[in-house]
């Protein structure tokens, strides 16, 4: 059997100090779950110690179902002028009652004496003191030997000093850090080599990009003989990143053999890529090793006609291993194989799959995206074959922003839509446009369709996609995500005009729900019903 | 003195591979004229044999005035069924006339038999002829060993037999090629220093980041002993791109020793990235190792604190040797070294710096966030130091967005500002209300300010920011990208109405605009002037 590596995600926590990344405490419920749902082994969640964002995500993460992963809560060393009994840090990371705890020490000396103005003892004894304080309290803990290949380069006698300080403490696991991430991996293989031959206790690491290295950094200790990475996913992090997740995993797994989240796990490492950065809303590198879109996308024409004759001449691994996918650039834009992937996905039967195919293209031509989106997804193809009934026929919509002097502006909406026979128009106010639009053909729609009541929006977000191939002006894209007390769904919409694609996503959202909760379309032909009176009362919803 | 390693760039043909890289002919030159500038010994411009545009660049190429670097034209060894004499590839980069030509040939008997279906020996004969053929024509020829990993993976053996019929031909130089990018250091620095011992000529290496390790593959070759490195410019080239030059060379440089471009040159490495970024029309990733806007980027307040005191505790090089700078992020993960040091970095003076760290706290609770908005922050400071003149009063605007029918919906802003003792009251459309309300704006204030006809939207991005810790109603936080031809700058505006929210961020962004160009505000008291009239053509821009 092969040797099993901890895979240590720290998108939550590491990952967020890079810049532009900004998690809300929604936000980290959802990654946390979807990182469980991939396999690591644990998800540091924050800094309990720091800001009241993580103190939060702390008490909300006992609810998380969580089938494999632990959740760790990461600190630093004690004060030198406290006790670990008094110092409010670690007091803090105790109270967020996580199965693991990581803290860091210092083990370069600059950062002893320029950062911290300490003795080197008494940074010892700092190390072995906390070390041993929370281990006797949590069932797992981590210790980060901060700044480790920095420090060793210029003392190794002090650098493995603190290392055996924090072993005394009695730790679960030490991790050489590569702090400022400027480290060559000759440099990493060997110092991890050296350190392994003074200290018992599994070694991991942690590396970040700052010579474009993480990567290579990480398998350099691995292949040292560190059992445990660190890491993020697509190498979020401070500055240039962290090591990235989504290609350490797939280099270990498929190319050194060693068992990591083992060939299941590892189908799901492009959606949790996606996943991932639509949450953060940063636009994944088309480029990305393994996970992005161009990853092995062909368009060379002498390599198209290789690949066609034998995939393995110009892509060094089966794509769908990582759940990604062949792209032939210019023609093929959704294949075919992923289409019925997805389908199946979905239990969706396909009757009629060229048809699905072609109008697929057509819209991810026209810069649709449907990863985020899988209620539009499964519209489309419940239209295409016909087995879709609308539920309402728009005839028009209006929305109105006002601002005067001080006020705070207004917008609102009117709707007239058509159902059955029966035409409603409606007006609502809201926080904004797409809230007022939201209300008001929630409102228009209500009476005859009840359920709607309880559904709302959860999330909204923009994207600016730069025009395709078309040369034209550019495009909006917004997904949204709703739900109701039984699920959530995401929606997705196009247009110039980022009012009309924020429509065509609510009216995708408002019949994906009204589809899968069995309700029948109201037919024409019925008598004409009054309308509902506009109303004007302020709602709660998000835009 | 330390050896020297030739820096061969392909960014005009690898890296035009790359998916979104299109290069006109003259961005072409102007690329060229760019990258001699910078140092590198060789840039391949393209494959004569293959398109128009590469033909027409090399008929330009000859009047480029380039005082370092050498073009060199790329192609194919012969076809099997032709003479060099008569092989019009062959014939196409001789006609080139370029003082270097480099061609590629199989080194993997995958290739050899399963795409160009030849017998092992009739490939041998091929790579021979043709090197032997353009050596005697062309001062300088190089081969590329395609796929000479893969190739000496499965059978060494024959590898290594067509490096020496390459070898017998007489080129200057032999460049093992990592062509799926799937390779591992370790296997790359093995294989090279077993290729050296068999063969004589200068070795190179050619590598691309599928497991994302080109540049660390790179290095690898170098170590075992590569004198020639083949890459491009912020990586770009075929799927997931060719080895990161803006990486490649400062490792190799400040890291490793080697004598490559100098430190005078390594000085244009930034300068150098933006420019080829610029030109393909691709934004720079941020967090690109060396070059990027976040490379040395500081958010942690531990961080940030300990930089101050000694920029080595979290910088692996001086910014500066790479024509990068520090810059320090503000957010609520930082305190109070943050924000002097920001201020310090924009040459502003806190004369009250408690004031502005209490107002930044409140801004930052409601929502705001100023690591990717440095011109709202620039204002902040300057209004609460009261030097910042308004340029205008909003006295209100309205947006309506209407869509009626089959018709695609129309977006129309009316604004209503007093600049000086002037009412100006315009109206705009757009793809939407931003774009509409911008397109207003920026004409009601132009006959006051006109350098605001040159300003432009680059990007915006919309962030609906739940649960912060008011617990009342969601927020959005829009951000702006405005740019003209000098510089793009960064604005933030945060409302729970959306339209407000764009509002206040491209008010930021035009008063920035007018307080950097230093545009004296219009004060009150003068004559009315009539109102410019309405305008409903519609516009090109973004939103």
């Amino acid at each position: 059997m092969n040797e099993r590596i901890e895979i240590y995600d720290t998108t939550l926590r590491d990952g967020s100090q890079g810049e532009g990344v900004n998690f809300s405490v929604d936000d980290k419920c959802r990654v946390a779950e979807q990182l469980d749902a991939f396999g690591v082994d644990f998800i540091e969640g924050g800094w309990p110690g720091s800001n009241p964002r993580d103190v939060a995500f702390f008490e909300r993460a006992h609810q998380l179902k969580l089938t494999h992963a632990r959740i760790s809560a990461f600190g630093s060393t004690r004060r030198h002028t406290l006790s670990c009994d008094s110092d409010p840090s670690i007091q803090a990371l105790l109270k967020a009652e996580t199965p693991v705890i990581t803290i860091f020490g210092k083990s370069w000396l600059l950062h002893v004496t320029d950062a911290l103005r300490l003795r080197p003892e008494e940074n010892l004894e700092i190390i072995e003191d906390s070390v041993r304080y929370l281990a006797a309290r949590v069932p797992h803990l981590i210790y980060d030997a901060e700044h480790f290949f920095d420090g060793y380069q210029s003392d190794p006698q002090y650098a493995l000093a603190t290392l055996r300080a924090a072993a005394v403490g009695g730790p679960q696991c030490i991790v050489l850090c590569d702090t400022n991430g400027g480290s060559l991996p000759d440099t990493v293989a060997r110092v991890t080599r050296e350190v392994l031959e003074q200290i018992a206790v599994p070694l991991g690491i942690h590396c970040h990009n700052d010579g474009e290295l993480a990567v290579a950094n990480t398998l350099a200790a691995v292949s040292a003989g560190a059992v445990h990475v660190q890491g993020t996913i697509n190498g979020y992090g401070e500055r240039c990143g962290n090591a990235n997740l989504c290609s350490v995993i797939p280099n270990l797994e498929l190319k050194l053999g060693y068992n990591v989240l083992g060939p299941e796990q590892l189908l799901k490492l492009r959606a949790t890529s996606r996943f991932v950065s639509e949450i953060a809303n940063l636009s994944l590198d088309s480029r990305a090793a393994f996970v992005g879109d161009s990853a092995f996308a062909h368009k060379g024409g002498v390599h198209v006609s290789a690949v066609e004759r034998n995939p393995a001449t110009y892509e060094h691994i089966v794509p769908e291993t990582v759940g990604n996918r062949r792209r032939v650039l210019v023609s093929d834009l959704a294949g075919r194989a992923n289409l019925l992937a997805k389908a199946r996905e979905l239990g969706v039967e396909l009757n009629d799959e060229q048809r699905v195919l072609d109008e697929l293209k057509r819209l991810e031509h026209d810069g649709y995206e449907f990863e985020a989106a899988e209620a539009s997804f499964e519209l489309l193809v419940s239209k295409l074959r016909g087995a879709h009934q609308p539920y309402f026929e728009l005839l028009g919509f209006r929305v109105i922003d006002e601002h005067r002097g001080a006020l705070m502006p207004m917008s609102e909406a009117t709707v007239k839509v058509k159902v059955g026979g029966h035409v409603e128009h409606t007006a609502a106010t809201g926080n904004g446009p797409v809230n007022a639009l939201d209300n008001s053909l929630r409102r228009a729609l209500q009476r005859f369709y009840p359920s709607l009541a309880e559904m709302r929006l959860v999330d909204y977000k923009v994207r600016v996609i730069t025009s395709n191939l078309s040369g034209t002006a550019s495009l909006v894209r917004v997904l949204i995500c709703s739900g109701d007390r039984h699920a959530q769904w995401g929606t997705v919409g196009v247009s110039a005009n980022i009012v009309e694609a924020s429509w065509r996503a609510l009216v995708d959202s408002v019949e994906y729900k009204l589809a899968r909760d069995g309700v029948v379309p109201i037919d024409g032909g019925q008598d004409d019903v009054p309308s509902v009176s506009a109303s004007l009362g302020l709602e709660e919803a998000i835009i």
